[in-house]
């Protein structure tokens, strides 16, 4: 079997030793896993962007895949650590909303880790990941069992994100006039000034069937983007550009350049498809 | 056996090859050997918070680990190369005070690195990060005996950082009326805005026996902090406490917040801990 | 055999998921690959400077390393995809130049990567980092022939670097009297504020038979520097020096400080080296 792969995402940066030493416990007590980093830079305390950056990276990782998620502005209060067992793959880290890929998953196993044999002890109230989290990743990655690391629970917290959504014509705020819209926001900037929303392939296509991609428009800062792109590079340097990128999610790009400056765009802004005249 | 563990700590930031060069040599030379980036982001030559993270990191690792530290500003001159085994644990460096903790134990055993044989030839004068210590490191780690390393010394470089000591009400400075003080200083200032001082768990309870934690404060920045914590979270968000941090430190933290640029607090600022009255 | 080397150079950044994602691809398909991360702070689509940290590293790695290369702004146009076999390692990456020091070498054999098979289907247009290049790279470190990836081709973008070259005095631009200078450019300002150059040893050498250290003197930035040194620690702090570095280059540094701020150097910046009178 090959070695179980442990992803790591947190908000430790990396100035300090705190990524360092998780990844020191992850190798004590599970020698042979393999550690991904996913990013150490969201913001402090960010649970948004952990839950994003982990529903844009996880369906990349091969099924076992255990994933840690240390964003925990909460830790050493009553807020629940969690281990959820979703798509095949599993995902540890606090009960805050920074899982919510994994427990978006209908048939989704949720554990409160109660198990302290696990733990790291004695246990900090500072710094759970290197005491709670990660050997508790650890574990699964050793083929420790579901049952074993703490009661199932139906009530984990669920972060309140936007989703997709389509407004009819006749029900459009300020009694707008006009084709139906698909309405997203953008969840995320890239280094490269892309701007991802939080429109998915899925939702687009049910949202206008039949419709190929020259048949829809992106409107985004004021402006109107003509057509879906395949590419970056499908048009001269400095255009914009609405592209499906490598998660299946709309991307507003610039060609050579970055959006977001560009246009002025940032997270949560709104962003609308329609289907062109 | 497990794999060895390698740590590596230094100031070559992430920008240029420096640090993944280094890891080839180690994994060329150990290719079972797991290595752990502490931090490659130490200010250039700054050796104090070197030796700092290395204090704050290494008691979380397992026994035979072997610690790297390439922050070497006199690389090509006549300082020396050392390796130190101290707490059942590895060090290799320069000798320049970086490896104070390790050699803080009073039973270190402090080698020159002299073996030509272990070295990358030939050796630059400028990148002994590639050259020299990686390969002992590489060496240490494939289970190469300290004899073979180069003859012992007892004078090494050590670090002139500043140890928590206890003030007399009648000793003060200024002729200070009141109760005793434990005077330290802020010794990091880590991604939280968290400001780590020099007051260890040890030195609080002997300078203050059978104090519990409300009986004690801190006083940081013209502040007094009443009590001492356990966790960033006992307090309403904004609220600036005095925690016992993962590594056994008193720490200034603000809940929610950075309590460096709330209390304009900096590395070498004096903090120091009375009993209440 | 020791397990398979794979170096990785992206213009990814560490704030996202990309490398991440892209580490987990090789595993996946190598799961005994040992990755070294070059650097991920290549600017968006800076080719030459993935060149430049390309040659400085590679040849610091063992025979059989395989050196995947993203920094692809063509990413979904026609460009090609390639892998280059040359001084006994592998390089795979874009068409687009940023493997120039792989093709540099005289008998590189030049692949176009078309063996779907390899690729992770369904490809996406924007992400070949994880869906074409990590896995040749993947299938490389496990042993794949160079006949499977594609065929070999003959016409690899090449990337247009200044060379050293020599003017001779009866030449030198606005009929410049004196000595023959040793024409050359700043590469690369690294880390520490040193001014890498593309003069290496081998032109030095040729230039000025039978020189010694002390018989040339380096100009740039409108400053004389006499000599060459060894060291960064031959002189006294502050002082500029000019410094044969790790990688056989000629390096303009400060003792103890930063030489790009002190001189104003930057990349393209003229050098040049000419015997002392």
């Amino acid at each position: 079997m090959s070695p179980a792969l442990i992803t790591f995402v947190s908000d430790f940066g990396l100035d300090d030793w705190f990524a360092g030493v998780v990844h020191g416990v992850l190798l004590e007590r599970c020698p042979e896993a393999r550690i991904v980093d996913l990013t150490h830079a969201i913001p402090p305390g960010d649970i948004a962007r952990a839950a994003f950056v982990l529903e844009a990276a996880a369906p990349d990782f091969p099924p076992g895949t255990v994933h840690l998620v240390v964003v925990d502005p909460g830790v050493g209060t009553e807020r629940r650590a969690i281990a959820v067992r979703a798509r095949g793959q599993w995902f540890v880290g606090p009960d805050n909303g920074a899982l919510e890929w994994a427990l978006s998953d209908q048939s989704a196993e949720v554990r409160e880790l109660k198990a302290e044999k696990l733990f790291r002890m004695p246990m900090s109230r500072t710094f759970h990941g290197r005491d709670l989290f990660a050997p508790v990743a650890a574990a699964l990655a050793r083929g420790e069992s579901a049952e074993s690391l703490g009661p199932r629970i139906s009530d984990p917290v669920r972060l309140a994100a936007p989703h997709p959504h389509l407004v009819r014509a006749d029900h459009a705020a300020g009694g707008m006039a006009g084709p139906e819209r698909l309405m997203g926001v953008i969840a995320y900037i890239d280094r490269f000034g892309n701007a991802l929303t939080n429109l998915d392939e899925g939702s687009i296509s049910s949202a206008f069937p039949g419709a190929g991609e020259r048949d829809l428009e992106v409107h985004v800062g004021g402006r109107l983007i003509p057509g879906l792109s395949r590419s970056y590079g499908d048009a001269p340097v400095g255009t914009v550009v609405a592209v499906i990128g490598s998660s299946g999610r709309l991307e507003v790009a610039q060609v050579g350049g970055a959006a977001d400056s560009r246009l002025g765009l940032g997270v949560g802004d709104e962003v609308f498809i329609i289907r062109r005249n």
